[in-house]
């Protein structure tokens, strides 16, 4: 279900680093030690990603990994793209 | 050593699928069967650009991977960027 303008924002708050992008999108940037690990961290997020059929967009530039998330087949931000997002999070940790 | 305009165009017609991008980088988008087999492209390229020590960006859109070659450090497009492109179309091969 489509979340409401003030469900989003108390999601946001709750989800550091993540930003709204164009009102359907969260994104935000990991920065990993080296290409390998990106490559590797995006692994990770992939097999999440597969696990829960949810898919993000994910651009590598570098060491640099960047996030985009939101529930396509309803059009907008629902509770999938935080759950997600705060898995990749926890799964980010483990290579700081 | 960056490549002239006319070297450019004559491996752009060596490069089938690769557009040139601001005059500075190649692009071409590569469509795979699944998300994970999108992933697993993604690592493979990985390793390879690793190996030369050539980093492409890529940006993973479900199954599409785009990839963008550019030699950053001599600020344009090499004969590197081209080796790594028909590398990566070899790659792609694989999962036809």
């Amino acid at each position: 279900m489509i979340l409401m303008k003030d469900e989003i924002q108390a999601n946001l708050e709750d989800s550091e680093g993540w930003e709204l992008v164009d009102e359907t999108w969260i994104k935000k940037q990991f920065i990993l030690r080296t290409f390998p690990k990106a490559i590797q961290f995006v692994t990770d997020i992939a097999d999440l990603a597969e696990l829960r059929q949810h898919h993000p967009n994910i651009t590598i530039d570098h060491k640099q990994v960047t996030i985009q998330l939101s529930t396509l087949d309803e059009g907008g931000l629902t509770q999938k793209d935080f759950e997600s997002a705060h898995a990749y999070d926890r799964t980010f940790q483990k290579y700081d």
